[in-house]
């Protein structure tokens, strides 16, 4: 283990803007959602972000079984099949990763580095979880429902595989899902297949994919990915508090067109609709404001009703600079709870829950020399 | 462009092995194939890798148009429905970025910061180029065929579409292929929908997506994308040797279970089948040698034959590590053309073509704490 343990652990506080090789190997692997998918309501397949901890699971569906059993009176079994059998929901969700602008911080809590884009929203059909609690019969005292999944790995020095636990009110609710199909079709491996679960309104944690069993307990689970994981602490000896429901965030497709490197936009002079996505998972979205003097003023865009009642809602914006020059566009979203997008940085150990306000630099005005395609000469 | 000039452009060389936060900007957009979708003989949509140099585009199908014009006797438009009425080709292909690798380098380019998974394999079908050409009637003394893409921003100081050419002869080439679907299903935007050019065996900057226009001219093509990018040069003075077509490459996938952080592999002291996939655009591929000593002994491994004649090989090879402790597991391909892996980084100043052998770090033994799963109590 000497070379491991050598290694920066997740979580190791780095003082440099520069991304660590191991932070890298992560980034390669998982991606955000590219801001200009903003402009689907429904993310395309290969668009939605994902965060994958360990690696993706291969399933044979003809072996898969899901298991429903603790502290239950009739523990149950149940095929793809049987699932898909039984009465199908489809909703429209917007997940969000709770690390999601933790490479904004500084200090960086060594992790997946995402900068703001840790967000898709996809159409979820499978079948409701509360009536095949009930069928198991929950017995009194039950307390925590464990979802294990089939990915496993090692965390925190710990041998996993990847579970985290909802309370029972939480786990009985109208829209948690089991779900099989994503945007109509099949899961595809990244995305759970066969079956993952579905928490509307909650970060991505919560939304175990490759579900290999359901387990009722009569006292708090105190797995890793519940207990230690997925807290917001000031300090490692802060208790913290348990990352839960998306705080709301507001995301605009960047306007004209970018630099290779720098990913600076360059705008021509002229009126544009500026176009994005705001959501919350602990209100509708009641305002997002936008700038383009980097915060110093700000104007209420035109919100458009949600896309469900789980998803987010669009919004556009007509901005027409006249001046050639730099600006900073920003967008900040308000929910109906009152929970406003900070201008600063959201600190704390783990990097969650940091929604801080989307910057956009631009420039108005030419981008240097231009290349005229070779169908128009 | 005060702050646009002092911001460090792509090819700036980077003495850390730490990560730019320009680079990051690429990594949260672009992805690689995580490596245990090596499984796979045809990648998932959404686990094929991809490199997007701008925007996405977005494109109405209603409004869509082909043009094929230049040196030609009778230009030609073409809309999608009478692109896909023309006669179907499905081919199975693999395609990899030219910078894969280039995160290995020191220093390194600043791009797009791959490590060794940049690739994927997809069953695509289009209409072939070649007949549509013919009934252009490419006149006497045509010379390259350059490809428009939708895709417009800025590279190098040139505000540009993207755009790249082949020469009339490879053009002309019978698996050159208009591709409009993926895995059976239609281009999903980020794969360049509606319409895209596939060039089997060629790195991934040939295979020009969101195409818009085939233009024939009567001389050399000087555009941003062939004539200064992708180039393999060791110095800024060095016209270089243009990049075409992919370098032998194998890789495994990893074997055991990951840490989060340092995807270091742990793996039980018992037999494991290794497996993975060897691909190259040189020539078939003609031997995988694996070794679990980094390189200093090497065992050929048995070879699947390939998925086609134009995509990877899978491998597999038996490997039984009885002592407990730390391996390098390497992999390295031979195509018949006698194109070899080499062990070292191949560095340029680019970063195009480093087909260095992989390097899998494995902890052979236990991997402290184990947590039991819900379901197992």
């Amino acid at each position: 283990m000497a070379k491991v343990a050598q290694a920066r652990q997740a979580g190791s506080l780095i003082e440099s803007p520069d991304i660590t090789p191991e932070e890298l190997q992560l980034a390669v692997r998982n991606h955000s959602m590219p801001l200009e998918a903003l402009r689907y309501a429904i993310t395309p397949v290969g668009l939605h972000y994902l965060l994958i901890h360990f690696d993706i699971p291969t399933v044979d569906v003809a072996d898969y079984e899901l298991t429903v059993a603790g502290h239950v009176r009739t523990p149950q079994r149940f095929t793809l099949d049987q699932l898909a059998a039984r009465p199908s929901t489809t909703l429209v969700v917007t997940l969000e990763c709770a690390g999601n602008g933790r490479a904004r911080l500084s200090p960086r809590p060594m992790s997946q580095p995402w900068l703001a884009e840790a967000v898709g929203t996809a159409e979820w059909t499978g079948t409701p979880l509360a009536p095949i609690l009930e069928e198991a019969g929950v017995l009194d005292g039950a307390h925590d429902v464990v979802f294990t999944g089939l990915d496993r790995g090692v965390q925190g020095g710990v041998d996993q595989y990847y579970e985290r636990s909802l309370s029972l009110t939480d786990a009985m609710r109208d829209e948690v899902l089991l779900a099989y199909a994503i945007n109509g079709r099949p899961l595809p491996p990244q995305h759970g297949f066969p079956l993952r679960l579905i928490v509307p309104g909650w970060y991505g944690m919560t939304q175990v994919k490759w579900l290999r069993s359901i387990t009722v307990l009569d006292r708090l689970f105190a797995g890793y990915q519940q207990a230690r994981a997925y807290h917001r602490r000031a300090t490692a000896d802060d208790s913290g508090v348990p990352v839960t429901r998306m705080l709301p965030r507001a995301l605009m497709v960047p306007p004209g067109v970018p630099d290779f490197m720098s990913r600076t936009r360059f705008v021509e002079p002229a009126m544009h609709t500026i176009e994005g996505r705001a959501w919350s998972g602990r209100a509708p979205i009641s305002g997002v404001d936008f700038s383009a003097d980097g915060g110093a003023s700000w104007t209420e865009v035109t919100l458009d009703a949600p896309v469900s009642p789980f998803a987010w809602n669009g919004w556009s914006h007509r901005w027409g600079p006249t001046a050639a020059g730099e600006y900073e566009l920003c967008v900040r979203a308000t929910d109906a709870a009152g929970n406003v997008q900070p201008m600063d940085q959201s600190w704390n150990l783990e990097g969650v829950e940091n929604n801080a306000v989307q910057r956009v630099h631009v420039v108005v005005g030419a981008a240097a020399d231009r290349q005229e395609p070779a169908d128009s000469r």
